[in-house]
């Protein structure tokens, strides 16, 4: 008899009734910090993962596929980025990603969480390293606070937070993105997770509809993430300059690609290409 | 306290170790023809629910991408597609979809399993109607035999099937897909579903091979389905003659547009955009 996890979604605030469940070879960690409740799972095909409030966060099987995305979408398209800053992000993945950049100069890792970062480095090998790279600085503390104290420093931010209930909640809002542009430099990007297209196409029109107030450039790219509800995610792309051609620095793409186990040039072009449902509900 | 419907995959043929379940308000109908056990479910979020041998096939909410992908992809590339053939399909939306080309002259539906059609057309509305097309030839026989007796025929072929095991064990072979070629005419296409390449990769990587030693022109595209495994699902494209460009025929594809509520030209280009770890997979 085998046991599963099974992502509960709150029904009350999701209503979603569809599920994914992964099968589990044992439990080894389960706690709860000031902010969430954590799980690593070992599984049986798809090595740990690591679960947040009942919602599954990653698995090594396909971690690179969220990371990947997140981080190398905006540093390809931006002319010269050399300061990011990540929001969320505890496990340490999407640094990895940005990291993988010779030019960037500084990444600050803001997580709220220390509970998260502790138990990366214990139990996923391929995150842990990342906290070992002299550029990246990890800040434990609230990230709508740490942006409230810096402005015209980072050329890239990356929301990269749980679900827009509980701790993340904050980064969902207008007044948020406000205090992320007078972060950013002139010519600054926001990438944010931004849930399933599928199953919660208002939250994800409330966040690009907040964007638009505050951004005049604003876009939407998706990937095929197996273990997120309904197996396509989304990230909201907002850029403080109007950017006329969506190409990456294609070079540099080139030359870091056997590093990379989704993202190839095609693929940059063809996450921004958006099925008409999803149009529809966005308004592009 | 709800009920779920689990997809369980026979774990001693895919072992997969991850399933998608979907929350149901009732079953409407449960029974067995000579080839396989059919269920139609009412999901609480998402309409009627087709099941056969435990693996969804359709839900009234989503269907549409499935058949707009295996459909217009390989009609809208061929330069003047008149005779369609399907095989499987019997749930009638990959015929709705080909039929919604005017330059279609004949769509042949061979479905081997009648009581596939006569419950789609007892709980599937939107699909029901494309039964009364007059274009639509509907045979219930099997694939593999009605092939064997057509030459040259097609423009078109479609292969709608369900997985390489049980009934449609044998639309997976050379020897059939040798058959499909002599059925095709000289510039003919098809395309066959093509499992999830995230958790069958050793089934897509032979479907493939065995594509190849048939056929000078072969390539996959995909599309993003919740409720197939992954949520991601593939599509394997062969053609009797080498396209040079992948391009559709734009103008009836605008013409079409507010028809569709997935394909769009932009999608159209990308769906071919493979991840490199599919492309290493498959030697593209």
């Amino acid at each position: 008899m085998s046991e599963w996890f099974n992502e509960e979604l709150d029904e009350n605030l999701f209503n979603v009734g569809a599920r994914t469940s992964i099968k589990v070879e044992k439990t080894l960690f389960k706690g709860e910090s000031p902010y969430q409740k954590l799980e690593i799972i070992k599984t049986s095909n798809f090595g740990n993962m690591m679960v947040l409030d009942n919602c599954v966060m990653l698995t090594e099987s396909h971690e690179f596929i969220y990371h990947e995305m997140i981080a190398h979408i905006p540093l390809f398209l931006h002319p010269n980025p050399k300061q990011v800053l990540i929001i969320g992000g505890g496990d340490g993945g999407t640094a990895r990603e940005v990291l993988k950049h010779p030019n960037i100069e500084r990444c600050v890792l803001v997580e709220i969480d220390e509970l998260v970062v502790e138990k990366s480095k214990e139990f996923f090998p391929k995150l842990r390293v990342v906290f070992d790279n002299p550029k990246l600085e990890l800040r434990i503390e609230d990230g709508i606070k740490y942006i409230e104290n810096h402005q015209n420093i980072f050329d890239v931010i990356l929301i990269d937070s749980t679900d827009p209930v509980g701790p993340a909640e904050g980064l969902f809002t207008e007044n948020f993105y406000r205090k992320v542009s007078l972060a950013l430099k002139y010519n600054g990007i926001v990438v944010s997770q931004a849930e399933s297209p599928y199953y919660f196409q208002k939250t994800q029109k409330d966040l690009i509809n907040t964007l638009r107030k505050v951004y005049p450039f604003v876009s939407l790219y998706l990937a095929n993430i197996p273990f997120y509800p309904s197996g396509t995610w989304s990230f909201s792309f907002a850029s403080k300059e109007v950017i006329k051609k969506m190409t990456p620095r294609s070079q540099e793409l080139q030359k870091m690609i056997s590093k990379l186990q989704y993202l190839n040039e095609a693929v940059f072009h063809s996450c921004f290409s958006l099925p008409n449902f999803i149009k529809h509900n966005l308004g592009f």
